[in-house]
């Protein structure tokens, strides 16, 4: 990949643009590092622990010598800040991002692109309950799944180009259509976030010390930052919804079973729900 | 503690009673650990395992001599077995069990112990989605609160001989009543425990390769055991109805917030959940 992208930029230095600069760096796949961010704030948290080689605060600037351009901010800035900055690149840019929705992303930049540049959706599955560049791993795509989710006007060789920008990182890649990734992603990640937050919200204050390990780690993911979740939730509002809906039927289930004292019930969604999680591929 | 209870009797030798018995020889608080189970082979794993001092899988027999019996069994089966072994027990003995829920428990055993013998309700709030004497761990109860529930014929000397117990194995011990006990833990043990195997409990099979560390920590608890589970959604059923549906109202004002498009509501929830989420205290 080398030859391909001697220089990457960054757009958005948070946790995943930061990990993302560093396993570039670490892995010598890149000659330069640029990061840009609409944060100053981030950018200088980014560039005070060495994350990268060059801080541009202009997108324009900050693109406009990029041979692969990731953007890594919210979902709902995604598409806006990618057609901005085409029109800054070099023919022969590719543009890919790390969102976690891929419809309306994919959907909004889809012809917008000027001729010779290129934007692949992807959407590494990986991150964390945590913000900003602090928080920062060099291994954080290592063995990771990326979903990548080109269009019909996808070009193979950008197809590519995105595929083997993530493999070199050590993640592996997987295509999806974006809907389909949409609709997956709904239910495997967006709604145990909003699970976890509908947990942490209902608990009074006076019971906090009356919680352990298992409320903790079902509810981990209500750390995470509210404005980015808010933007998942929004973008992919539909199959969302739909997920709760999913949800909810079977919430209202275990209910049922518990009020009607159907042990044999209960039972048989508890042994269904532990051989699904026990037989989860593991990290 | 070491002159109050020379020989502890361990009823179900899973992984609490395991935990239990391997802390109690490594802090050197009995002289003799004796081991009782229902299941043979589970008596017999936790010999293999050098837990035990001594197994007896007569329950009568294996009460006899014990100072302190500490029952580990799954909830439903607690208080029968309390008053079946109460009537073996020397005058002295102290009784107290491991149990998730407590009501039902120490209702069912109010009244019910012979002249010297006290059962004192009480509940460590450890554990693991594992099961089984080989997961037992030194340092379980370790820093770990233990709730004792103490009724109205609780004499004070049954409830501090049942504390020093506990904290004489490094636990903190904090009293409640048995009903508010089952109310908070509702919420905070068994609504997580509910809602992580609804969550896995609808996983479509071909998105399993599509999750990643945030589905698998949300579902983590899915992966206990059914049967133990089962007893507790049971014993506990009003408390566990009414946390499931302060969950389902609130998780209803997520899907409208998101359904209407209400940005400003779905990120005060999700502020509140987080904030929440970040002032729990820690392990």
């Amino acid at each position: 990949m080398t030859d391909l992208s001697p220089t990457v930029c960054i757009v958005g230095v948070g946790l995943l643009g930061g990990s993302l600069a560093l396993a570039l760096k670490q892995r010598r796949l890149v000659r330069r590092v640029v990061g840009t961010d609409r944060l100053p704030g981030l950018l200088s948290r980014a560039v005070e622990r060495g994350l990268l080689d060059e801080a541009e605060p202009d997108l324009g600037r900050a693109v406009a010598s990029a041979d692969v351009v990731v953007f890594c901010t919210p979902v709902d800035v995604i598409a806006a800040q990618a057609i901005t900055a085409s029109a800054h690149c070099r023919p022969g840019t590719l543009l890919t991002d790390v969102g976690s929705t891929k419809s309306a992303i994919v959907t909004a930049v889809e012809g917008r692109m000027p001729p010779g540049v290129d934007f692949v959706g992807g959407h590494p599955l990986a991150g964390s309950e945590k913000s900003g560049p602090e928080y920062s791993r060099i291994d954080l795509f290592e063995g990771r799944l990326v979903v990548l989710t080109p269009t019909a006007t996808t070009t193979p060789a950008a197809l590519n180009r995105a595929r083997a920008f993530w493999l070199d990182l050590g993640a592996r890649v997987e295509i999806l259509g974006a809907a389909e990734h949409d609709h997956a992603l709904a239910l495997t990640s967006h709604l145990p976030h909003l699970v976890a937050s509908v947990l942490s919200g209902i608990l009074p204050p006076e019971w906090a010390g009356l919680t352990a390990t298992g409320f903790r780690d079902t509810t981990r993911l209500a750390s995470g930052s509210p404005e980015m979740w808010k933007a998942i939730f929004s973008n992919n509002r539909d199959s969302v919804l739909q997920a709760i809906d999913h949800f909810r039927i079977h919430l209202a289930q275990y209910r049922a079973a518990i009020a009607a004292g159907d042990s044999r019930a209960l039972e048989r969604l508890l042994d269904d729900a532990k051989r699904i999680r026990d037989g989860l591929p593991g990290r």
